[in-house]
């Protein structure tokens, strides 16, 4: 246990109780809810939902690695839990296509494989993900609509139209033995959404009527008062902004999964004469799909290919672009560096940023926007005074009105960092919700509902499974703080031949550094180096009775250790490599 | 050159033509203006002014690393060109306290030694700093007040008073044989400072009647509309805060040098009958020396000892502590995570953060944001609804006031990123001002005014020199690419010894890796990886001819670079080191 907790996976928990499968009898009386990601993280949303012998689960999604997982390209739930009932399991439910609720998906299915349950752009969003991994199987994708009901084995699970920054998203309500529970998934409420279908308000409401065991709350935005205004906002400001750029080729950076936005702008451009080219992967393959399920019903002649847009004058054209939070190697990055194949940037185009910082990405869209600048491009984004973007998730005043609509007897907030989801809680106290029936879960932590009430009981097996390059879980704690090591101060490599009958130094002592000092211009600190080395060597080698090996290495190691931090006030790693003859 | 380019320090330009060091004669008829830091980038502010056998230098600021400058501590800005000068250097000229405009003062004094002048606060802060230095000489420190004009050389200097997030910081009104050049430091406008001193317009408009050559103009806050709300904003913010929170104990955190914020947060407290505490090295440092400056005039009683808050019901103390960008270790940060010795919080806590993130903190001080929630705390922060900060910078407003008071025949926008650079210069453009007389600078090329007009010209040596532990500028561009390769990937070092008369392997290959994969858990790997370099040093070895000791280690690195690759996908750095004996 302990040798997979170190090399293996991050647990962020540890089982306190052996976890038993196929739990049965009496206890089969009790649904359990366990959260296996996005409580008190961003990201790697994925529910359990348990009763007697049947388990559904709850999106699927991945989380993009914290700056002190070195290296690391994704983070998806550790998933053990499911793998050890993967007989119960009767289906994945998606809310919606965005990856942190879809993006785990190949790997998962590379191990268990039940019925996937999800909307059509949902899951066409999906089926472009699956077609660049192998799987094991061919994965049993079934289609839903907002208002659809499935059966799986002792639950019943509704899908219900939510307002999101992706088109085609759902909440769910859960029928199960012990009541509804309503998982929200991402929402927030839009009564003039772009494709008019507004939240299902009124089936909440009947919901709530009927009595609702359990809400779980998307609390994304729950430090925020008031309302998140509707995407037609966009659209107004987007509106005015063609307006007064009549003369300039407008080119707009936004996520590409936002259906809506994307169709927007498109419609603005139309309705003024101007073609429209997509450029960036992501946004070609989700444009696609979104035309192809019926999701965009563009006019005939404005899209035009990014190969052809030399074909038109500039002021006439819209470029719709990936690479909002400054990816590297995005188009719109590529773009600002005058390496875009198609486009090159100057004093007639106006960039607009659609879209808001993802912490932590803000100085790379800094370095995008300087390099526009550069060029003498106009560039609007989130912070000038216009609105060009708005956020897909509710704030306070949306929290308190699905709260107070489906009045849960339980109330779960989800999807946030701590202190979203304790903001979440506050709301519903203000709501005059007892605090004894507030559960702020946490990673792997059990909530159980039986006939006598609920409480947060055992942990099980949960957390965090680093993806690095093709390998799922290989790289642990032990790996990342080697690298962490190695990217602070570098290393020093001493490598030194030992004849042990003789207890002669037969070659070396070789110093290699890499990150540590640049050695042309360290001479003397190298030279003085190779002198500590020989003389920890000496003393360890002419020590009478059996060279201890172990003690020899860590002897050199602390030597040079020593040396090093006295003179540079650094702590390369230091690698003693010691053969022996 | 190109060693030393490489090497030792990052150079944003290099040399266009040799620099000349004593230029005299008909050349010394022009004014050279030389940004060494600050233009193009946040921090490290330092502008060079020259004319004839005469230099002064404005400001000498440090910068904290990029993310990619793994391991670095901080960045100064290069002085070559200064320390190929010094007896031409009649000072060094500081407009106010902050990091960014005194933090590399005690590595610059380590090789020039100019007289420096400062009002009271800049310099006693900054004695505090060189306090933990060893310098090889006695500094040469000269305190001006507001209002006060220093002759140096050619040049005379007139300090004039600004508002700023510091106290007592002025910008600078330097005469020179071409006309007058005002460098505005960092500023804002505030009409009703907490000192009641406010930014001496009636000076810089008297100037402007007389005629400005250049406007050296701060420009962080170019991009944002309107004014910069006063200091006393925040407040009346916190008086209403104290009110509705008279029941707790308040912590407020904030930036140690906004000595005006501090003093308000005491004088808010003593009214209210709170005795105040100060937590945090900086923040000690700071009050400390404000007090014994007579900057802050506290009521007696008012202060206690953190270790004597036990003595006071929660309720009546106000803490003032360090930490406000979440820095780990900082005194806040130890609160938050139960490790600060006098500290501990609960839920009769209200935190303020009184600040704004600094680009890059926003997800260090999230975490503590979650912390503090975890642990029951209140928590308020800029995000709020509460206005608890306001910038120390101008906005647009404000800069155009300075601009048309001002009027200069040229103007140069300096502190900040391009972008807000390009802003500055729109502002300019928008107040009539002619673009051929705006030059956006950049580190060190030249603006030379003569009697035909100004030019930006040739580009002298400077850029970023990186400290790292006690070494100042030995980290150099392969350092850091070698730290980013260890970083992503980790490293594995293969070690053999080969018999070179009889061409035999006598020991090894052993294989060492760190930050690459879990060794325990990757036997197979391992084992693979063994028969692979034994195979290329086989054929190495065995080759006809002389070993070619280059090329076998080149084949061995790369032999091994592709089986990882094609196994991991990972490229993980290579290290062979091969033992002739």
């Amino acid at each position: 246990m302990d040798n997979k907790e170190n090399g293996k996976t991050q647990r962020q928990t540890k089982s306190r109780k052996p976890a038993r499968p196929g739990r049965g009898g009496r206890e089969s009386a009790k649904l359990r809810i366990i959260p296996l990601g996005g409580v008190s993280e961003i990201g790697k949303n994925m529910t359990v939902l348990e009763y007697g012998d049947d388990i559904i689960v709850v999106d699927c999604g991945l989380s993009f690695p914290d700056e002190d997982m070195l290296g690391i390209d994704l983070v998806i739930p550790d998933i053990t839990y499911l793998e050890e009932r993967r007989d119960k399991i009767r289906a994945i439910l998606l809310t919606h296509g965005h990856e942190d609720h879809i993006g785990a998906m190949p790997y998962v299915l590379r191990s268990i494989n039940p019925p996937t349950y999800g909307t059509k752009l949902t899951l066409g969003i999906l089926k472009n993900k699956l077609r660049e991994f192998k799987l094991p199987w061919e994965p049993n994708l079934v289609c839903v609509s907002a208002g659809d009901t499935v059966k799986l084995g002792v639950f019943t699970v509704e899908f219900i139209r939510v307002n999101h920054s992706i088109a085609d998203a759902c909440c769910l309500a859960i029928t199960t033995p012990r009541g509804i529970v309503i998982h929200s998934g991402d929402f927030k409420l839009d009564t003039s959404p772009y494709d008019d279908e507004m939240m299902d308000l009124t089936r909440l409401g009947e919901l709530g009527r009927k009595g609702v065991l359990l809400l779980m709350c998307d609390s994304t935005n729950a430090e925020r008062p008031g309302y998140t205004p509707s995407e037609r906002k966009v659209g107004k400001s987007l509106e005015y902004i063609f307006t007064v750029n009549s003369d300039k080729r407008i080119i707009i950076a936004t996520f590409s999964s936002n259906v809506h936005r994307v169709k927007q702008i498109i419609d603005i451009s139309a309705r003024r004469g101007r073609r429209v080219a997509v450029t960036g992967r992501s946004m070609l393959n989700i444009v696609g799909a979104a035309v192809e399920l019926g999701y965009m019903n563009i006019p005939p002649g404005v899209l035009v290919d990014i190969n052809e847009i030399k074909r038109y004058p500039p002021e006439q054209l819209t470029l719709i672009t990936t690479g909002s939070q400054g990816e590297p190697m995005s188009a719109l990055y590529r773009m600002a560096y005058s390496d875009h194949n198609q486009v090159t940037l100057g004093s007639g185009d106006l960039v607009v940023l659609s879209s808001s910082a993802i912490p932590g990405n803000e100085k790379l869209i800094g370095r995008v926007i300087n390099e526009l600048c550069r060029n003498g491009v106009r560039v609007l984004h989130d912070d000038s005074i216009f609105e060009v973007h708005v956020s897909g998730h509710a704030c306070q005043e949306e929290l308190k009105l699905l709260q107070a609509l489906v009045k849960p007897k339980y109330f779960m907030p989800v999807h946030g960092e701590y202190r979203h989801l304790y903001a979440n809680r506050e709301l519903a106290l203000s709501l005059g919700m007892d605090s004894a029936n507030i559960f702020i879960p946490e990673i792997g932590r059990v909530l159980e509902i039986g006939s006598r009430g609920a409480a947060l009981t055992e942990t099980v097996q949960a957390g965090k499974v680093l993806v690095d390059g093709n390998s799922v879980g290989d790289i642990g704690n032990i790996v990342l703080r080697d690298r962490r090591h190695l990217a602070q101060d570098g290393l020093v490599v001493v490598v030194a031949s030992v004849d042990l009958d003789e207890r002669l130094l037969l070659s070396g002592p070789d110093i290699v550094s890499r990150g540590f000092v640049y050695v042309r211009e360290s001479d003397e600190l190298m030279e003085q180096l190779r002198e500590v080395a020989i003389n920890s060597l000496f003393v360890g080698i002419k020590t009478r009775g059996k060279i201890d090996h172990v003690s020899l290495k860590n002897r050199v190691r602390e030597d040079i250790s020593k040396f090093l931090y006295s003179k540079t006030k650094r702590r390369p790693m230091v690698l003693p490599v010691i053969m022996y003859i």
